[in-house]
């Protein structure tokens, strides 16, 4: 059974209240209003009841929601309670970076190798992660059935990187790269490009005539 | 003088056409032309033209824009060409990452130092970029003139660190925690949270059924 698809502002807000909700769970806060979510997260109460509206849970009159249960169906809806594995391709500096950043598990992300061309980094272990030649992708995406790759390559080989990516069955692609992937649309892309975001605010400051 | 404010999409995709530019400069490539960038990077040469006309640089009929013109004035329009020096707040993983991720430079992003509360971390020294005492930014702040603050924090305290940038006269927030900020409308936030990005990749591969 397949959800209604839900907006991209909603699901990145989404582990915004997990994060909360786990804060006010430790301090022992087993029910919690709407409005005060909302307070707490700077958006208002409509919002917050419409974003977690996606769990199915209705919040109670007088008493709000239960912290565990919206907890549970929030890390279920977004697949963090789940093991998610996902090889990188790319193990230069954002790419290794992001081997050694092991928060990613509790994304429910587990990068499970990475692969590099260059004979320097093959063999490496960085963070627990084995880099691996690049020619073992193709045997070892079938065989592991892993479906999330990780795009940490120079820009100019991103797209011919995407493509194997996708020939070797990968779903969906966290392309951190600058590079604008032409791949077919059944293959989902999430773009997080660093230098994306620099422009923005590097360009909003210099707006601001600070 | 101050630009006309350009959209976020459109900053957005200013690095990408960067980044296509120099590899074509580097191919010996000195004119292009807008439908060329435009099939190169996924998208139509009327937007193409758009974006780049941000930099008032026009195409000349038959010939195109000169590459390296266009490279000059969009590094220029971007501030890459110049150092933003940037503080960072957090020397966990993902900021220590950060820190070894050098690459930031070619953003026009310098990291001249780090902070954080936790003594094993104060006085270590990560890609060439000391932590310091949380408690001697106040000081550096003012002492150095820097505008940009890069915050790593633990999500429960990025609202209070936020505030105490603020008050230091940072100008800028480059926020990698899931926290929303409330802060002046003066001071500009760009978020960038892993997670959300990840909540939106693994959703939409729930979503898609694969």
């Amino acid at each position: 059974m397949k959800n209604k698809q839900v907006s991209e502002p909603t699901l990145r807000r989404l582990p915004g209240y997990l994060f909360f909700l786990r804060k006010i769970m430790d301090q022992g806060i087993v029910n919690i209003s709407a409005p005060v979510i909302g307070r707490n997260l700077n958006c208002d109460a409509t919002q917050v009841v419409k974003d977690l509206s996606v769990t199915g849970i209705k919040g109670r009159p007088r008493i709000g929601y239960d912290t565990y249960e919206l907890i549970h169906d929030l890390e279920e809806f977004l697949g963090f309670n789940r093991t998610n594995e996902a090889f990188l391709i790319g193990a230069g500096n954002l790419g290794t970076a992001l081997m050694a950043y092991q928060e990613h598990q509790s994304l429910g992300l587990k990068i499970v190798a990475a692969f590099d061309v260059d004979s320097n980094k093959i063999g490496k272990n960085i963070g627990g992660i084995y880099v691996l030649d690049y020619n073992r992708l193709f045997h070892l995406t079938g065989r592991l059935d892993v479906k999330i790759g990780i795009l940490t390559t120079p820009n100019h080989v991103a797209q011919d990187v995407a493509e194997d990516l996708v020939n070797c069955g990968i779903k969906a692609i966290w392309n951190f790269t600058s590079a604008t992937l032409e791949i077919p649309d059944n293959v989902i892309v999430q773009n997080t490009s660093m230098s994306s975001y620099a422009a923005v605010l590097l360009r909003r400051l210099s707006d601001s005539g600070q």
